[in-house]
């Protein structure tokens, strides 16, 4: 069963008349189209049981269809109503439309008014949950296309290390490592971080033009894009000869990490995990530096469902894959995340990324 | 008056009680705070009359700080209901909330719901238009910004140029782009393109591995975020001698671009512009190659407010900044785009971007 019919056969089960998906993510896992229309309207509408349609900019429809969309591709111009089109195209499919399912998470309450203005009569229900759902498990297929993410995501991490040199700026080391990525063909997951020195005790810093010193810890947290599927890793390593305190900060952040992985099975729960890293860096005493959650679901989208925090009961099932990233931002010492992609296997856990988390100490010249 | 005091005047005149802004674009524009916080809650409260307050992630509260916000900045950790500490901060302030202002083509139905459950008396209306007409005009300090993204993007365009070699790969020459933006501590304001040959036939072509080849079209589109404001800027180049039928598509969409240049200044309409533009290429011929809008609105959005297409009655004022990047995209011998960003002046137009529109001619060495 394809996925457009996975999620007619959830419409029967649920009597839902018709769904509406409208996330750029969500229009490529079911249809193997990756685009990004700004503001223009892009959707699959699948009915319960009539034949489906995808509505997107007219330019865009060959592209679509050769990307493998096997039901109708209504376009639309810059000039059109493209809520027209889509009510006059639903109106073809001569079904009723009491219960339509749409993204509650991602649509707008513009787009849910324009929806309300051509069928005010029908019940609005969300579907985030059932694709959430579908994209929670991965299958070997899409499996495959994670592990070479993440490979990739190794081999950058190590350009980022061979390009470590005194004087280097934190973007100089950056644009190295996105430029052997390009030159491999594949575009990064999100900005590419580097970070070095204090400036990587702000979790979510900016590199800039701080130049690489010895003594540094530097970070790096990237990911790339393979075939539509995303890997994110952080690695921290060391520049030279690094203080004790420095250490200390580095072996705490590598041990909570490896102590969520060793708990990775079906049936753990997220907020396991998170407890259990969370308690080596309390225990350590740097609780109050840990100021994010343990990690967060990986696929097409770099973050997606779940949310590995402290709160949540869900329990891990096979064929999940996700982030384990503790830190740990202390000021005044050091700035050290490290961070792996996991898949929950049949009875534990393959780690998909693979650079070595014993701390690297890269030798200056 | 500041701009947090421009929404508190409109709230007056209006009689909303509050504003809650949560695009990351509009909560820079209010505060100078840039983050991405993915599906963390990030929002500014403005009430009447009383104290803002902006919601954040609770380890971006210093950051927030320290880009300038000058009101109280109240931060959430992953484990914590975030619209719980919303709605007990906004109690705080003792004012009633019947109406309360939000972003409509941006805030998701999620969040719409998650308002209604602590706020269900309340009515909501749309601020969208207000903050767009806010954008819309850019002040001294704004265009000061613009001009220096769009001379960036000029650089780019220049560096790509030099990059163009017989065999050289669309990815190997983007890469060379982006790592001399990078070094001039910019970083792009989209994914640059490079499209050669009938790759660039496509209007959203994706460079890959096809090689620049004598008697190709290299198609450029590009842009730069300078402190805060984007640029985008399209070139097409000529590597050696093309035909004539590729020159009279790029002179076609050269006359077609300052055709629309020539009309902008205050009160001309938006569909003015794309009607004459297109009408250039229609007269050539060519009409049905030219697939989309005119332009569209340019500053801290890459894509804002106006879209500038053949249905629009807006009338331009000035201190507009907007796109003029007509094409032609014909499969079997050339895709041409040329993008300009221009400002509304008192009396005409400045064009922000400058580098040259007459076809320049790489040699091959």
């Amino acid at each position: 069963m394809n996925k457009v019919q996975l999620i007619q056969q959830y419409l029967q089960e649920k009597n839902i008349d018709a769904a509406f998906i409208t996330t750029p993510d969500n229009v490529f896992y079911l249809s193997g189209f990756r685009s990004d229309p700004h503001e223009r309207l892009l959707g699959i509408m699948i009915f319960k049981e009539a034949e489906p349609f995808m509505i997107c900019p007219k330019m865009e429809v060959p592209d679509a269809k050769a990307a493998g969309w096997a039901f109708e591709a209504v376009g639309h111009e810059d000039t059109e109503n493209a809520w027209e089109i889509f009510h006059h195209t639903t109106n073809t499919r001569n079904v009723p439309l009491h219960t339509l399912a749409i993204e509650k998470s991602h649509l707008t309450v513009e787009r849910l008014e324009a929806l309300q203005h051509f069928f005010n009569d029908t019940k609005y229900v969300g579907l985030d949950e059932q694709l959430n759902q579908m994209r929670l498990i991965k299958s070997e297929d899409e499996l495959k296309k994670l592990r070479e993410a993440a490979k990739l995501a190794d081999y950058a991490i190590e350009v980022g290390c061979n390009e470590i040199a005194e004087g280097k700026t934190e973007i100089e080391i950056l644009s190295a490592i996105e430029a052997a990525m390009k030159a491999k063909g594949v575009y990064m997951s999100f900005d590419t971080m580097v970070l070095t020195g204090l400036n990587a005790a702000s979790p979510h810093g900016t590199p800039g033009t701080q130049k690489v010193q010895k003594g540094d810890l530097v970070l790096f947290d990237l990911g790339v894009v393979y075939e539509g599927y995303c890997s994110d890793i952080t690695r921290t390593v060391a520049f030279g000869e690094i203080s004790d305190a420095q250490k200390e900060v580095y072996e705490t952040v590598k041990r909570a990490n490896e102590a969520a992985i060793e708990l990775v099975k079906p049936g753990v729960l997220a907020k396991e995990l998170d407890h259990a890293s969370r308690k080596v860096i309390e225990d350590a005493g740097f609780g109050e530096y840990f100021t994010h959650r343990l990690g967060h679901g990986l696929g097409i989208s770099v973050h997606e469902f779940p949310s590995v925090h402290g709160a949540n009961e869900m329990a891990m099932q096979e064929g999940m894959v996700f982030t384990i990233e503790p830190g740990i931002y202390k000021n005044d010492t050091a700035g050290v995340r490290i961070e792996d992609d996991v898949y929950v296997t049949e009875s534990g856990v393959e780690v998909l990324t693979s650079f070595p988390k014993e701390l690297q100490i890269i030798q200056p010249k």
